[in-house]
Order: C-alpha cells, then structure tokens, then sequence
C-alpha cells in the first residue's frame, strides 16, 4: 500500500477543509463581479500565470469558456492586444514571479484591471493589483514566515512539495468560483456541455 | 459572500474525504513501482491527456522533471519518439476522449506500457491498458450509472460541472504519488527546488 | 564559415522558387473564399496539425486572428466546440498523421468543412477534405516516390531533412494568403499592428 | 487566381535571396559550435521567443532534439532550471519583446550563454547578448529606419506584414543551421526519422 501517499491526501485534505474557513468569501464574490461586469461590456479576460500556477489557470480559462467569456491564455497562440478595462487574472503563489508580475505591470499601464490571487498579501504581484484573492499555501519560496502553513499544519513540514498547497487550493477555489457563476448566469451543465470541444 | 462557492468547496472536500476511502492505494503503490522501473532503466514517461485532464497531467509530468524522470507531454514541442518499455500515463475521466485513446493503442503498439488513469474501469482506455488507476469522479459522459457519484455525494447533482471531480481528484492523487516517489528515492524539498525553473 | 548552412538556404530558395510555379493559385483563392465565407457567417476557424506543421498552422493563426477571424488552435486550452460549417484547416505534409486524419473525420460528422494542405493529394487527410491545397515539399515518408522533390532538386536528396521544406512552403504560401485575405478585407498593416498582443 | 497572394510569395522569394548575401555565414558557423560545445559537455539549450517568433523557436528545437540536443522551449512545461554554461537562443525581431528581453537578463545572472536572434545589432536584447546572430527583416516596430528592409525591396512597403518576413528569414537560416549540424557531428536523416515522435 503507498502510505505516504495515502497520508500526504489526508494532509491535503485537511489543509483545504482549514483553508476554507480562512478565505475570504466575500472577496470571491468581488471576483466574481469583476468578471461579469466585464462580460457584460464585452471586455476579454486573459489568465496569467507560470509553471503549475499557469495550468491551474488554464483550468478555470477552459471553464470561463465554457462560460461564455470572452477569455485568452498568456502564452498560446492566440491572444489578443490588451485594452483598457479588459481583466487580467494573475495567479503566482509567491506574488513574485518575474512574468507574471511584468505582465500585470503592462496590463495596469495599458488601463486592464488586474485580480491577483496569490498566498502573500504584501507581494509585488498583490501591491500592483486593483483586486487581490489571498489563498492559504505554501509556495516555492516557503520559510518559516510563510503565512498560512504553520497554524495550519503545525511546527511539521507537510509531504506536499513547493506550491503544490497553493496550487491545488487555487483550482478548487476558482472550480468553486465557476459553480458560483453558472448560478449567477444562470447556466446550466447541460449547456456548458454544449460548448465542450467536440474535437479531442 | 460567495454562498454557492463556499457551498461547493464544501461539496468539494466532502467528496475528497469520501474518495480517499475508495481509491486502491495498492494501486497507486503499483504505479509508483512502475514509474522507478522506468526511471531506474533509463526509459522515458511521456503524460497523455486532453483538456483540463491534459493540465493535471502537465502538473504531474512538472514535478515528475523536478524529480529527476525523463518525462514528456503530448502536444508539447518536445516530445522524443516512444519506444519498447517506455511508460504512457494517459488520463481521462470518461476512458473515451478520442486523442487519449488512440495515443495509448499506438503505444501499445510500440510496446509500451499504458497506465490508465480514469474513473471508469469499463472505458476503451482502460481496456487496453496494463494498469489502471481509478479515481472516483463524475466524467463528462455522467449519467445515473456513474460510478461513484451517487453513493459520495447522494442523489443531488454535485455543484462542480462535468469532469471537475474527477480532474481535482486526480491532481491530488498524482500530487500525492510525488510525496511516495520523493518518500522512495530520498529526494528532499530542497533538492526540487533546485531543479525548478529559474527563469520564468 | 557555415558552408553546409549557406549551401542548404540556397537549395531551400530554389526549392521555394520552382514551388511557386506549381501552385495551384486558383485553390489558393478558393481556400481564401472559404475563410471569408466563414468570417461573413460568424463561423469558427479551427487550425489543426501536429509537430513542426502544427507550429506553422499555428503561426497562421495568429495572423488570421489579427485579421479578425474566429479562430483557435487544436490542442490549446481556449478550443470550443466545432459546429457545421465551422472550418477546419488541417496540415500534414504526409496526410497521414494520425490526430490530425482523426480530428479531420469528427469534423465532417459534426458538419463543418476541411480544408487539407498537405503535400499528397492521395493521402488519407486529403481523401476526406472539402478542398485540397495541394504544396510541393518531402515529406517525412518520403520515398523515390516523392510527389514533387525528384524534378525539384533532381536526383540528389536534399539538404533539409523530413517534412523541412513542406513545412517553410506551408509557412510561405500561408503568409501570402494573409496579404491576400488583407487585400480583399480591405485590412492594413496598422489595424493589424492594433490587435498584435500588447503583454509579451 | 489569388494574385496578391502569388505576388507576396514572390517579394518574399525575392528578399530571401537578398537576405542570404546580407547574412554572415561566420556568425552562423559561431552558433553551430556554441551548441555543439554545450551538447559536448551535457549542458541544456532552452530556446526563448513570444508569438511567431516563439513558434520558429519551437520548430528548430524540435530539430534539436532530434539531433540529440537536451533542448527545451520556455513556457513549455517541461522546463529545467538554467545553470551556470547552458545555452540560452533568444528569437525577437525587434529585440525589444519584453519577456524574451527579461528572460535573457536572468540567464546571464545564472551564468548562461546567451545567442540573440534579432534583426536590430543594438536592441536591449542584442546589447546583453553573447553572440548576435542578425537576420534581415522588417520587425513589428518597422518604420522608416528599420534595417534592411529598404535597401532589399526598395522604396514601397512589403506586402508581408510586421514581423513576417524576419520570422520566414529566421526559420530558413535555422533550419539550414540544422543541415549544418547534421554534416558536423554525421547525423543521417534516417537517425532523425528514428528520433521522430511515433505517437501523433
């Protein structure tokens, strides 16, 4: 039996179920405000991110899709210029990931209004964002001053390495924020069905 | 506040908690020894998946790199050709997405060894697989004769649409596979963290 | 001085120029026709090729998205689902590789168009298009046999190896569609320039 | 008949040919031994580009690996950290593209060497570059002082717009540089078809 996997899921899940009386709903809720104000003037969402922060992101892209959003990935193919009060969803545990924050840093200046979710409030990415969505997590650069880890685990390192606390809470948090949109839009599963590639 | 959000990591959680149970860690013991079979011949994985199921499978192939696996993605630039004894992870929640399924009997083919991660047991991949993994999760074709769904979370539809389960399920316990290999090979945290990209 | 190098960019411009004498321009303009067609309907541009090919289709893509065409990429996150009479551009110098000749076949089923370019007018991927454009170049299969490179280049083989000189003409002739479609949309330099991605 | 387009194809023919005579084929035999110095000594090579220059990036690395280079592409997944003597082939036609500048900033603190493919010798990438490799080409920035582009087509404007005819020139001149290594360290093409991914 593979032990230490099977406690490092327990750990998992007791972090997210710790995780989730420290987020902050009410945030969420703006978040999701955001993105449908800017789908109701047209604007384009573009999600940022690096590594597995930039897959987590790619997973709520496809859903926002699905969604009827208007939505692009930084770093495929297609995505188009940026323009003034289009959103930018910024996702780097750290806050300090030199892409992602360069790129929130262009987007503010060409008028974009940038959401950061990240575990560091104080971060470079957190201070230049109109909108942050703090998540507990460890992340790459974790120490002891890590934010969240400590009272959330206790004095013991968890078995999950770097960002992957971060990483898994960001995906169930904006998996979440999905079930909150269809509820607001008023979009069923059967239509997101619909807009599922055909072609895989 | 966000209530339906806060409503559907609560769901979320919930159905974690009920499918850490089910899952066989036997299993996930057995795909262990097959990824350091793998690693220990010097044979390459390459990671196989579509959609939000491809993203979990970029997830795992990254920590699957910091761990010192010669390991590629499907699509990606960069993928060598698959020869004897080389190991696929194809991953798809209904064992049916076209490209995965097709991908894995090339594989087979070539004489590679297929590891099948899915929720259904009964799938076109599954059946052409030397090993499978099944995870509880809703998948994109779910009906009433889904798995697991009814038993975990009752006869009410879960809030997350399509595949999210199964996609959430899987990303954890790959995540928690990378905890037993890092257990298996004596790699330390600290030693990922010097194989993590440095220019991102 | 790369003499090899220097030698082989020559052959690859002779290669190019008797190309452009074998090109069927009339088809050319059909496929031209039947993107506009598609842009006119609010339909969906699906590009689809794997390797080197998909990395050429995809540089066109762009270009067709700074046209302001509806179009996505197969295999990237943002990838809705094909409708009847989206149009499906599918490139393989071959027409055999194995994603691109399945995705052709889902595509006609659900009742959009494709639209082959590919270097064998016989081959599986052109048997089932709607329109061939039919480009001189090797193909990775390529054999004595070879459909244009042996009144090329003559008896010796060339310098580029596999699908090279498939892939620049496709690149080639792809690039001077866009000026086509530029010149019949009335689009110019500047307005493309506008679209071009800001965050980079 | 497409005439534009026939007309495009044969501009661009034309300042291919020019091109070559512009090219400094000692430059290019100067980058043929920094890769093979560094697959001499086992070191990496990650190749680095955004949009169309991007994919021609991604296109000779996948060449590269078929001639048995340990070659990545930033923003792929399967990214190692740069260390001290890797190679870094930064691709930008107007060298100003900020990720692609930022990038190369951090690999020379890590002490990588970095080969800059531009079009424009006093760009902020050229500046820190190692080796400049230029390229004839009209860049994105193109105005009237741009490089090469007046004194190869004369007074009127390409009908290739923004960075397309750096971004052929760049995939023809790396693609003969492959021709080049194949000679120098006595690579068939049959070994490359062997080296060909077998699962597409």
């Amino acid at each position: 039996m593979a032990k230490v996997a099977r406690k490092a899921m327990d750990e998992i899940i007791l972090f997210l179920t710790k995780a989730m009386e420290l987020i902050n709903w009410d945030d969420v809720r703006r978040v999701r405000d955001i993105l449908i104000d800017a789908k109701n003037k047209g604007k384009n969402i573009l999600v940022v991110g690096m590594g597995r922060s930039g897959l987590v992101g790619r997973a709520f892209a496809l859903r926002l899709m699905h969604l009827g959003f208007n939505v692009f990935v930084f770093g495929e193919t297609i995505t188009p210029a940026i323009l003034a009060d289009d959103v930018v969803i910024a996702i780097s545990g750290s806050g300090e990931t030199n892409t992602v924050v360069r790129a929130a840093e262009v987007a503010k200046k060409l008028g974009a209004k940038v959401v950061a979710v990240t575990t560091r409030p104080h971060s470079s990415l957190a201070k230049l964002a109109d909108m942050i969505l703090v998540l507990p997590g460890k992340t790459k650069l974790a120490t002891e001053q890590d934010y969240f880890i400590r009272q959330l685990l206790g004095e013991h390192a968890p078995l999950a390495p770097l960002g992957t606390l971060f990483e898994i809470t960001a995906m169930i948090v904006l998996d979440s924020l999905v079930s909150e949109l269809m509820e607001t839009l008023h979009i069923s599963e059967d239509q997101i069905r619909r807009r599922h590639a055909t072609i895989e």
